[in-house]
């Protein structure tokens, strides 16, 4: 018995946006205005180079979240489409969600918030995090619960890295502790509330194809190449910037020949994986944001790159497996791999130039570690000397896992209200759910609209 | 009986071209040069920051139409090798012949047109006008044929624009009128002019398949990407280029949303339609272009990025059909609805900013509709006051409307001679009748060759 | 009888990548540094605005390598997955590789090296010849192959590149003589002493696909919107700089339209091909190098660009299956139609800038020629005068041929050793060899295995 359309859980994606971007319009009709403009031809100038300054990074930044990111997600091969489409989503419902409450938090001044270019690249910083957690979950959730674990998601950023920033001190130019280590706990509380102790069966969709896994790496090459301005966007310019883009460069380059020997020396037969390539190779951009813009060697940089590539193949060949057994936790992305084990490592090798920049200025000699030299102590002391500034970074990166565990944990909780409609396994991993598309393989079937019908039957 | 080869219509394309390459070098050696070098250090400077600010959003714009708006068109399953090449190939036809032609009409100094960078930005804002308009006839026209459109829009477009920018005065800094809606008109006039009163029926291999719908959406992901580029190249810099490039995006992630939002509700089943998202999320892009630079608040650039997304997927909806079955108006990739409707509501829109500016200056106080004060008057007034340059605005979408149908509607005509092979219908959207490829399906079959021959056979 | 796994061939690839990474990171722990940090305010300012310079050139130089280049290869249809990994892995090992020679060679002080972007962006420039030279030897050789041959390229391109810029003081901004005709007789050096007189028969998986050929053809695309960049960044900021992009523009945009042209009238059936047009649209773009930055007129750079597309087209009309019958040379991607004839024609082109900014300065008159005036013999006289320079010019050209065949054909001949294991002739263009993907077409059966052990035991 086909139901009324109006009732069909479908009808909840339009409802839930129709109602945010309404409230989005009243917000922004009452409190957000521009900056207001500057009668001096000097003030002219200097937006303008800010402009020319930042505006080549955020479209650096947005080509990799969107292409690159939204590729990297294609390689379920009857999934690419909704990949793309709830990744591209995802980011302008979260940067505007972002742009709300941290105008709210932060930037509300005589009732009045002032959107700049700035304010926008943070609220992309925001909005990272929740493309990152998606992965999780990805191909077995319905947009309505993306949605909605966005929602809880971003005010949960907000917050932690409020603390660990703020009040903690921590020194994470490029998001390592606070995106990259947050937004993965989140994404496997969010899989492990919403899944609960039931294994999810390999779906025959599931498995990549040839092409499939070529759009995929074509992903991973876009991110690989824009990741350097992603971590050095918000550094100081001169010295340290042009440091934290060295530091990135040579950290991917070592993971990229690094998850080569890993993959293929993992293998029984030396077949490399097309999975640990496409994850691996980004390994080091996400252990080196914390350390970019540091007065660390370039050593070091090579040496957390191959370090992190070969924890993120180990990560996929072992503790996925282990932990999908173990703990039914499942990790469809392996975010874990990309994001949560190499932000550890990052956030762990962070302490290192820590310690070593506060001998230094307290020995008043300079040492071959930091070439930085005296501006070593400005750039890592942070507001705390170098032991407290250490335990500091250790203290950021336990308050970024439990607070997103525990978000996460909730938020997937939330999830499972029937309302949001999560899709019968059977549908998983198919474009032809959610979008006018063919099914590639064969005809829906009867069987197939019988069990649509009975999603919408069950809500 | 077939042909000798030297008479088969495929030779009328490089016939054209080569005599059209060979006029050009003849054109840029008696006429074109570089700028006379600068003695001077300042001078240098001033060149070498010149090339650093205009050059990264030049190429912003060459990867968006090459490659994004390219990839758009392949939306065509078996006709994407063809959409891609003909879009780069119309490009730089464009381009060069636009550059000729605005060469004499505005930079013929002494004998001598000096070329750079900017004219050559001009250049490609002319050149996207045949971007669009080919858009209307996708699939269903021969090489030859859409080289004489450009040949005859590139002059309409000069002449169009001439009018409408140099003689009335109308603020269009995005090309919302200059380009989106005259080259919307002039493709459908080509349409209608071409087809007449046939109509068109449902051709078996226009039906997109997953990866086609797929290829296309990251063609708009990339175009959505880069298009504050295009909007904002030509602005002041700072405030002015600023608050562009921020509207644009505001308007650009609210199109996103409510394309989203539309599309939903439309459907009986609630699925998508992947033309309304590849569309719908760029539509705010095309409003956006005619009050971009001006004083308006945020709230203006969510509303209206939310409206134009509304009315493009009404359109697809809608309007496309209606107009198929009354007017027997053929739209093959729906120009009407992203750039026709869209560039429309935009220009409608520019009137407000317009009218509220002057009343602000007039009384001498400023409002909380335009942030810049003072600056709105120059920004917004134009050369005219406040109410006469609301009247320029509509007229030069008047101008922009009759002048690009009319001029379509002659050049359709044009491309029904005979000599330029509009493919038998049989045959259209397929790679395989202008390329060394493989028909994908299916050999082609005796019958295919035999019609090739007869087509040949017509000339 | 299978063999034990570890003595494998496969088992190669990761102990090669696995030592040279060590040795990477004991050279980098040794000797290399970033600079000294400046405590200067203007010192950081001048960082800065380098960075803000030179980064955008090299973000489009990567994407150009690792995304646009890694796509024209994978044109074979089951082999783009190896193609744009082994493009990305050749990349990332040439460059470091390059790093550590050019550092030992021409940047050790004191016992150190001091990092910075613009030797990076060198780096990047000598692995570019290693990219190049693959596409002779495409599909038919191993990883392993593949990275002694990038162990041998490097250092003979630096010496080369010290002899005919250092030494002789040939002008090639764009690197047409240094890398492009050098990269493209090392890489035909290396085809011919591998494959030796056996004729490689047509592959049945060599044929591209609709699909390939389209995805190819993107990768074109995103080269040839980033050639410019490439041509560029090398030259004196200011008028130079600006001069390099357009002519750069201008010669590309001959070679597209020329393409169609030549080989639309080469084909009897007046046909397009899909390689011509991949390849040709980017001769310009090589030729254009040796002279993009003199005082050439702009009909030069169209000439320029027009003729290159020309011989690139006949060279894979008539040259390339002429010397693969007569001399038994294996061009898999046709390197010598994109890379040698037009780099050759480029270099020939550069002698007459050259004698005639040398009548100029002589004469003391501007003539039509060369509008840049009195600057032209400072950018074109080079270190010798006008004949002399000349002369260099020549002298580069047969040094760049002559070093490059020779080193080429010993690297060829080391790549025959057994235990780099090539594959045998059944088992090549296909992804599965060296990636857990499954053959598209048809599972690979048991006598594909019975010949990868066959493989295994050989060694």
């Amino acid at each position: 018995m086909a139901m009324p359309p109006s009732t069909h859980p479908r009808r909840l994606l339009p409802l839930f946006l129709g109602l945010f971007q309404g409230a989005l319009l009243l917000f922004f009709a009452l409190f957000v205005t521009y900056d207001e403009a500057s009668a001096q031809a000097e003030d002219t100038n200097l937006v303008a180079n800010q402009v020319y300054r930042t505006f080549p990074f955020f479209q650096d930044i947005q080509v990799m979240l969107l292409v690159g990111l939204g590729l990297l997600l294609t390689f379920l091969p009857r999934y690419g489409f909704s990949a793309l489409t709830h990744n591209f989503l995802l980011l302008t419902f979260s940067m505007q969600w972002a742009l709300v409450l941290q105008g709210l938090l932060h930037h509300f001044h005589h009732g009045q918030i002032h959107l700049d270019l700035h304010k926008l690249l943070i609220s992309e910083f925001a909005a990272v995090t929740v493309l990152i957690s998606v992965g999780a979950i990805l191909g077995r959730a319905s947009p309505c619960q993306l949605l909605v674990m966005a929602t809880f998601e971003i005010p949960s950023y907000l917050a932690s890295e409020w603390v660990i920033v703020t009040c903690l001190g921590v020194l994470d130019v490029g998001g390592t502790i606070t995106i990259h280590v947050f937004s993965c706990y989140f994404g496997l509380g969010v899989s492990k509330a919403l899944f609960r102790a039931t294994q999810q069966p390999l779906h025959l969709k599931e498995t990549p194809t040839a092409h499939s896994d070529l759009m995929s790496l074509v992903g991973t090459l876009i991110l690989w190449v824009f990741w350097p301005s992603f971590v050095a966007v918000l550094c100081q310019p001169g010295d340290a910037q042009h440091r934290a883009i060295l530091n990135t460069l040579l950290a991917m380059s070592a993971s990229a020949i690094t998850t080569v020997v890993a993959s293929s020396l993992l293998e029984r037969d030396g077949k490399l994986s097309p999975g640990h390539l496409q994850n691996g190779s980004l390994a080091g951009g996400v252990a080196i944001g914390v350390v970019a813009d540091m007065s660390i060697p370039p050593v070091a940089a090579l040496a957390l790159g191959s370090l992190s590539a070969v924890v993120c193949v180990l990560g996929f060949r072992f503790l996925t497996p282990l932990l999908g057994r173990k703990l039914t936790l499942h990790d469809q992305c392996g975010i874990h791999n990309l994001h949560g084990l190499p932000g550890i490592l990052g956030a762990a090798a962070s302490v290192v130039p820590v310690l070593v920049a506060s001998k230094d200025t307290s020995g008043s000699h300079s040492s071959q570690l930091s070439p930085a030299g005296g501006n070593a102590s400005e750039v890592v002391g942070g507001q705390w000397g170098g032991g407290g500034q250490a335990l500091c970074q250790a203290a950021g990166l336990a308050v970024a896992v439990g607070a997103s565990l525990l978000a996460g944990l909730l938020t997937g909780a939330a999830l499972r209200l029937p309302c949001l409609a999560r899709p019968p396994e059977r549908l998983c991993f198919d474009d032809s759910l959610y979008f006018k598309i063919q099914d590639q393989a064969e005809s829906p079937g009867p069987d197939s609209s019988a069990e649509e019908g009975a999603l919408a039957l069950k809500e």
